[in-house]
């Protein structure tokens, strides 16, 4: 468990302290696209359909880093780049994304959601939660 | 599964439309207080350790019952009052909020959290969703 300092936490209940990092719309779409599409550089996370503005992508990729969820490195071939990725801390918000994407698919689904895969989530949580960690970590093993 | 318009939904995803009713810190700040802490009504939501400011709550009450996620009713001893209830849209988010107080009491843990309570929701997160869930019905048969 790591326990912040008390100047850093509002509240002593976690949730009100998840949601000092989590609670915005378009932080938790950065680790969607880190978590499930495989996204990894600033021009991949602004190409989203939900057109993130980019003084927001740089605002909330440097929280992220900050407050730990997240780290970067060199791209390896594009010296002035960085690529993102989820640290030990971003990557167990796997299972809250899992049941928001269950709470969202069964309450506010778009008409073009794909049903099928949604349907594959609902039914098999556990599998879909170990295919996304094996995705991540194949990432990883190639370049980091 | 409930569909939206198309119109009402800016991405195909589940998570970005969740997001669109949920990606608010205060948002689910009501929904804890709702769901784990007997609160209905606006001077006690007001209450709170986080401090709410009351435009901000007058707004996302609104906003909750607008998309559905709560309803209220009058208070029986007091005419002008509210009182506010989850609808079962709402009450399901209770998976999510669990995930959310198991990743914020690992990382992002108060020295003030009450530990022994968040060591039984992570060992017991289904008996303690059941329980929740029957304080909820509880309160329900009385009030509703």
């Amino acid at each position: 468990m790591q326990t912040l300092k008390k100047s850093e936490c509002r509240s002593v209940c976690p949730i009100a302290n998840a949601l000092d990092v989590l609670g915005d719309r378009w932080t938790l779409l950065v680790i969607r696209d880190l978590m499930f599409l495989n996204k990894h550089e600033y021009r991949e996370f602004i190409g989203g359909p939900e057109g993130i503005a980019t003084n927001i992508l740089s605002d909330r990729l440097k929280r992220l880093v900050r407050t730990g969820l997240i780290d970067s490195g060199p791209h390896p071939s594009h010296k002035t780049k960085k690529f993102y990725y989820l640290t030990q801390e971003g990557k167990d918000l796997l299972p809250l994304m899992v049941e928001m994407i269950l709470w969202g698919g069964t309450y506010r689904a778009s008409p073009d959601m794909p049903k099928a895969r949604f349907e594959y989530v609902k039914r098999h949580p556990q599998r879909f939660m170990q295919e996304t960690l094996r995705a991540l970590e194949a990432w990883e093993a190639k370049h980091l």
